[in-house]
């Protein structure tokens, strides 16, 4: 395939960062990837393990001469990011970032901006429970939605050449305007994981229940929120902060169809709750037939061989 | 391996039942196994694919000579079950059930229980969100727990003969008291069911979201939750209406922690969220270390090939 961007810089090397420096590496997307890590050991694992074609030492040096550079950091650190950067940025250059919010992280990075930088938020919705440099691979974006979030009075080209990048490694893409992104994603991303924490503390809390009576009988349940609870906490910390009133908005509606399904349970109201659960199948169903999981059975996991 | 029961009767042909049969006769463990659904449909499909030795049209006529019979109903129907078989039960047969709540299922069944009969109730922890004799597999109870709750008084040799058949057929397992497995699968099944159906419940009732949007975003969390919520409307209708004071008691403690999460959020205090969020990283990685899920990444989901 031909190099789409001349040079690409990635700030910040965790999973995500990781997993698009070795899917763009694989494809030829670019010229030269180059990165950078705050963390001198990450810089370090990175280098090791051939991460990128370059890692700098310093976000300005890593920027330099890139055609996109693309933010791999925590929400909340990006504004301090982009001012740090914002004098290295070439004109003509693209600005993007992976953020789980895109409202905030706009507000936060919009005022750096050099003239003549086009900036074009976007969020690929792929990720798994680990982190950190040695957790990317190349195949995590495929099949899985890139929401692109253009600014009013966006470059065209710059919007469709970042849509083609990351369709060329694997990602279906959309666009959606901000505020409604994090109204979506607050449903189907930031409360679940929210709830995912809460059920895992409180089990891991109870006294008259041992942590290991709660481990080994996991598979009952449990074990689906175990996986999600364990993302990464500053990333989560951050999302939280930055998109507080849909994620409050929806824990709110959550609460409220929880309170009424405990009534029923503590009224016997089999009925109630016999419909309820089987409206929520048809959902699940969707799912499966749109390809964003598979039917097999055993709740997805491998079979021991 | 030598049979450890002459005749095996099940009454109820889904999952659970379907897979114990698929599992006993692959290893030899009974001289037959019989079947018995209330359903004429669910008996013809379970003759079509092979799923018994036997199908029998009447519950008493399944468990006439049966060694073992096992009930494998919502627990809200095992005790009319048990008043109907019980005329037919062998003296020094042994009655057991796979019930997810057990004090109310023996509440139920003890009643009915003849002179000369041994009632070991059990509970496999294990399922998929798949229903009906034809989502059974071999398979379903490898290296998970079956716990036994063996009553005041019960005959040693009929408890151990049905631990012997729950680890023949790859189960692990332990014995528990009738109320404490009550509270620890309220922690670790129950709530967290009823959590991930509320969730999707609340994802399917938005306005301001479509339901295309949930369903084609749902990879970045909420679909965890689906898979769960997709489980047997009227198994968990039962459930949540026979484990209600546990239920409630996992529920107002989930509700009293999210409330303050969702202070924190709303008070901007990171510091409390990043700490419940890395405590919540280390049970995650106990249930790896049991062998109860495995850490392959993309959320265990299988690659695209």
């Amino acid at each position: 395939m031909t190099a789409l961007y001349g040079r690409i810089a990635l700030i910040g090397l965790g999973l995500i960062a990781g997993s698009m420096s070795l899917a763009i590496r694989r494809a030829g997307l670019a010229g030269e990837v180059v990165g950078y890590a705050r963390s001198a050991e990450t810089r370090q694992t990175a280098r090791e393990i051939g991460l990128c074609d370059r890692i700098e030492d310093s976000a300005l040096a890593a920027v330099r001469g890139a055609d996109l550079v693309v933010l791999c950091v925590p929400v909340g650190a990006m504004g301090d990011v982009a001012a740090e950067i914002a004098p290295g940025l070439k004109p003509g250059a693209t600005l993007s970032d992976v953020g789980s919010v895109k409202r905030a992280v706009i507000d936060a990075v919009a005022p750096h901006l050099p003239q003549g930088v086009h900036f074009v938020p976007a969020h690929p919705l792929a990720g798994t429970e680990h982190s950190g440099p040695r957790s990317g691979f190349a195949e995590l974006f495929d099949n899985r939605w890139c929401l692109i979030v253009p600014q009013e009075g966006a470059d065209r080209a710059a919007v469709d050449r970042l849509e083609a990048l990351w369709k060329a490694i694997g990602a279906l893409t959309d666009e959606m305007e901000a505020d409604h992104h994090d109204l979506v994603l607050a449903v189907t991303s930031h409360a679940p994981h929210l709830i995912a924490y809460t059920m895992v503390g409180v089990a891991d809390d109870l006294r008259r229940v041992t942590d290991s009576e709660v481990i080994k009988y996991s598979a009952a349940g449990f074990r689906d929120f175990t996986r999600i609870a364990a993302s990464d906490p500053t990333m989560w910390r951050d999302v939280f902060l930055n998109n507080r009133e849909a994620t409050l908005e929806i824990l709110g509606r959550f609460t409220e169809e929880l309170f009424a399904l405990q009534r029923a349970i503590r009224t016997g109201d089999g009925d109630h709750l016999h419909a309820y659960f089987t409206r929520t199948r048809a959902i699940r169903r969707g799912i499966i037939e749109a390809g964003q999981d598979t039917d097999a059975p055993d709740f997805g996991r491998a079979r021991k061989g």
